[in-house]
């Protein structure tokens, strides 16, 4: 996309963050392909209007990651400012994810609204929720939802082009990428985006150096070290999230590969770890309450009656460079 | 305590689990010790007879670490197998912590309980929540409360005492320790299962290889380089947290030593990355959703009008040995 609009990355970053160190033409250029793209500019603020007092639900799979952490924290900052209380329920379903007995609950308390951060809701259950009159927006859907129902990403797409884009400027011409499951949406965004950024850099798109995990250690270990023990090994690998970032780092140590000098490794997330392993991590830093927050400010519109600013919202990703990634070894 | 039990202190970690394979003299002589010790049995599971239905706030510091989602998840777990609600606030306090405007906020909607992960009430806010007559429990104190406030905590002098055993047990002679904050008896106590453990093996304390950080990052760091810059450095260092640990890492590969061939470091909790780090981390595990689980028990069996079985409970931390220590290596 930014090279469409005949920009760089970190123009369009600026332009998705609302920075005001863009010319006026060169911002509206953006905007228009953004736009055409799905990445409309952010919503409002929340509602002042609202009647305080309440509560929110707040559902996830699982709470103990620290993904889940950042969004909780967004979250409730924002529903705190509006006075309202923040309920948080776990479905303990793993991936899959079913929001049956949070649905069955909500007869027990009387809830305004809804965040959830459940990828793979049913048919059913969205039935339910619309019955229930209850507003609800989504974080990170797995499939792009209906019409009309708001949701919150991350810029997948754009995270992963900035991301391969500064492995290959650093010389990477060998580049693997372990994204998440090939179901979800942000898995195939982010793959797409490390395509792009090959085809910009003149370099072919190799199959065998594209891994699909589930976005957790044990199958990220597993693949890097696979590609770790291909005959024309990788010297990089742009992992779809720290977590297998650092299942990479440790897939390295067991081959005796360093990090950078043997092998450039690039997450995506940007945990609170991410900043303290050793070497500290290059990351697509993805602002997880921020993306909880304007999914929640939707929320808040839809409970003051009002539609929100925009229903379909990418949250700027933005690449961190630290000490994981550096120029490849000349070859001996 | 395990000495005097004359047992080790694996088996008072059986003892405080639960397990069955302590033989029962042994058994009973390990709880009359740690009942002398303020160690009570665990409590009683959840009360059947409580009305299902209605909400439990859970109030934290800051909800976007590690720590609090392990609590969160265990609260929440709780709650849900007793038909209620989690209402999670975070009072953005940092150390400190002022639960005033969580307080104000009950006004607005019905709870039935909380579970506090404040570390520092003041009196005030303590009067306040019997006032409002909502029974409370607390987390990891700062100190110890009043009586009659039920709380849980972790085995913090035994876990520092099986941390630091085991470095001794390795070889090492000269062990640092970085704890957190000192007016916290979580820090303290920790200094003294340290200071116990040397003494078991007939080694100095030295207040010079003693530093009292936060439990964070920054300041970990510092004080791991200064430790590590001693003329007579010491070969392994005992971390308060595992953020702390991974701080330790760091400062250590400033300095090119290498964990664990130069230093071994033990670390205190476990959270999730502790086992994906290079090396694994060996640290004291904190069940804390455990923890948390325990605490809202306890406000459970209040809200059902009666007293929680024990009302000061520290949940038992065992010791997991992975790769970050090693035997010293030969002084030349």
């Amino acid at each position: 996309m930014a090279r469409r609009a005949g920009v760089s990355v970190s123009t369009v970053s600026k332009v998705l963050h609302g920075r005001s160190d863009v010319a006026a033409a060169t911002r509206a250029r953006v905007q228009r392909l953004l736009e055409r793209h799905g990445y409309p500019a952010r919503p409002r603020a929340a509602p002042t209007a609202l009647a305080a007092g309440g509560l929110v639900d707040v559902v996830l799979n699982d709470i103990e990651g620290s993904w889940a952490a950042g969004l909780l924290s967004g979250a409730e900052e924002t529903l705190a400012a509006a006075g309202l209380g923040m309920v948080v329920t776990a479905t303990h379903s793993g991936g899959g994810g079913s929001a049956r007995r949070w649905l069955d609950s909500l007869a027990t308390r009387p809830t305004r609204g809804a965040v959830l951060v459940v990828p793979e809701l049913t048919e059913d259950e969205h039935a339910d929720l619309r019955a229930l009159g209850i507003p609800y927006a989504l974080v990170s859907p797995a499939q792009e939802p209906e019409p009309g129902v708001p949701w919150v990403g991350a810029t997948n797409w754009p995270g992963a082009f900035a991301a391969t884009r500064h492995l290959t400027g650093l010389g990477h011409r060998r580049i693997a990428v372990i994204s998440g499951p090939p179901r979800r949406l942000a898995s195939r965004a982010r793959v797409d985006g490390y395509r792009s950024a090959l085809e910009e850099a003149g370099l072919a798109f190799d199959p065998a150096l594209v891994r699909y995990g589930d976005f957790t250690h044990e199958p990220a270990f597993r693949h890097a070290l696979d590609l770790l023990r291909l005959p024309d090994r990788p010297t990089a690998v742009f992992a779809g999230s720290d977590q297998q970032a650092l299942s990479t780092y440790r897939a390295a140590a067991t081959l005796g590969l360093r990090v950078p000098q043997d092998l450039s490794v690039v997450g995506f997330d940007d945990l609170p770890f991410a900043d303290w392993v050793t070497p500290r991590l290059t990351t697509v830093r993805t602002p997880l309450p921020e993306m909880a927050a304007v999914a929640t400010r939707m929320v808040l519109w839809l409970i003051a009656g009002q539609r929100p600013a925009s229903t379909r919202v990418e949250v700027a990703s933005t690449l961190v460079v630290r000490e994981s990634s550096a120029p490849p070894r000349p070859a001996g």
